[in-house]
């Protein structure tokens, strides 16, 4: 698939679902919500390995929640948060809310 | 825990979602909200037997989605909706219009 990744043009509800479920996965979409700009894979504030992490980079990129690209050699995050909003309207902005008034228990990487 | 099944009095986002990731839990939410009142366990269309139905009930209700009463024999659902609406803003209005929006595809009886 060459240097970008495949990205899905279509968003389902059950993979977006499963793969909020996840504390981890969450907290990236949250870093980059909070953040409001793209972030690099290793610019995140994650407890858990580098391979851990990229699994999770990739579990939200292929339900449509982030969007990847190189710059030189950083893999950079982008929050598709215009697209999710327009496929799911309201689901971000509730996880998101949740997420600043409860404080964010993330599982240790096992 | 005699015939009036425990309730959470607080609610956790993990459990929450952990709750609402399964196609069949999201069914009988949305059969809930959709009908405006309460329903009893044998009165929802669901895919699945009456064990694993129980099942479900069982997680939404420790999850605090839905709170569980007798009538007669019948035990009756009700969506916790105004508490869920307090602890997660917006989170069940997105989900349900989500379902309005999109074929429910409800996973088979494993």
């Amino acid at each position: 698939m060459g240097r970008t990744p495949a990205h899905p043009d279509h968003f389902d509800l059950q993979r977006v679902l499963e793969a909020l479920v996840d504390p981890v996965r969450r907290s990236i979409v949250n870093q980059l919500d909070a953040s409001g700009q793209d972030i690099a894979c290793g610019g995140f504030d994650l407890p858990v390995s580098k391979s851990t992490a990229t699994h999770h980079f990739n579990v939200l990129r292929e339900a449509g929640l982030i969007r990847q690209h190189y710059v030189g050699t950083s893999r950079m995050n982008s929050l598709r948060r215009a697209e999710m909003d327009e496929a799911f309207p309201g689901l971000l902005d509730a996880l998101t809310r949740a997420a600043d008034r409860a404080q964010v228990v993330v599982a240790l990487d096992a």
